[in-house]
């Protein structure tokens, strides 16, 4: 079973976690079966942008890395405290770790930052949210190579623009942890039409 | 403002759920402003399909269709108890009092089999997950006429095929709420490209 972590800072943006806990739920249950998502976060009920209240699997503090495969990352609203969470310093120590051990860290919009906070984005190609471009210069600051283009992947981190990426992303990421024909089938299954392999319409 | 109550079944689909939470967020954030959304469930944590677990806004014993101006029903896996939950009588009778106040009822996927329980799809054209017949029939069952379309849109009932369809669902249901002017500005401000109104690529 690969495991997946799901990383949850404070002020988190619940649709861009909803893509990983659905696709790899979908696989779990309906493809090859071979993945697992678990949760986390500092507080055991982590804040939402928007207002909700998720209750997390583990705490960061007490979960061991070397039990997972792979890192996912949503980005966040700054108005949620998104920034205050994500870039603790505890947060940039994990994401280090699954770096370290070559394993896949898949964000989207702006927990690119968290990612690049980390340092593992210095010298890598990387994007972030592509409407503030506070966001894109936050990204360069810190090392990356800013590059417009809605996903990029640069070895095992992936990073995207947006909301509209989201589906996306949470697909390469099951994509590298099992396979293409079994994502074109949890696609399917979930309704996408495949025009071409990877498009979703 | 105009508030949105999100229905959330034991069971229910998290991604179905999100779309909702984000596209009533972004609204009320980046948008006109206008929108807020509230959750309700049977217990004050409810388990999502795949494990997850939401605290909620409001009991729905406790709550008061009135103070709302739409529903919103994402679906759900039997695997995970879902119908068990969402075809109880409580359910239905919050469906019958927002449908006889005239407000709008969005649902994705299987929550069409809750709409449906609840009588008020008797003699409309409506359509559920498609690539289960078990889901289709169930709807005819209960006095709906199937209508094999991804989103049908009857009077002030929305339903839908499957989890690709929920983001759409989600901004029909703010374009009736607001303009269709604002729900392209919103998709604008969360990367979704327009090509043509309301199409998403």
């Amino acid at each position: 079973m690969k495991k997946v972590l799901l990383l949850l800072a404070e002020g988190f943006e619940f649709y861009e976690a909803s893509v990983f806990v659905d696709v790899i739920g979908w696989n779990r249950l309906e493809g090859d079966h071979s993945t697992q998502l678990y949760t986390c976060g500092f507080t055991k009920e982590v804040g939402s942008t928007f207002g909700q209240k998720l209750v997390v699997d583990q705490l960061i503090e007490e979960l061991d890395p070397d039990d997972f495969d792979a890192l996912a990352i949503p980005g966040g609203f700054q108005e949620f405290g998104y920034f205050e969470s994500a870039l603790r310093p505890e947060i940039s120590g994990l994401i280090k770790r699954f770096h370290n051990s070559k394993k896949m860290i898949a964000s989207i919009c702006t927990g690119a930052i968290a990612v690049a906070q980390s340092g593992v984005l210095t010298g890598k190609r990387a994007t972030t949210y592509n409407l503030n471009p506070l966001r894109q210069q936050s990204l360069v600051n810190l090392g990356a190579i800013l590059c417009m283009e809605p996903i990029v992947i640069d070895d095992n981190i992936i990073t995207s623009w947006s909301p509209s990426t989201a589906l996306d992303v949470a697909f390469a990421l099951l994509e590298r942890l099992t396979n293409k024909e079994n994502v074109l089938n949890v696609k399917r299954l979930m309704g996408f039409k495949i025009c071409q392999p990877n498009t979703l319409v």
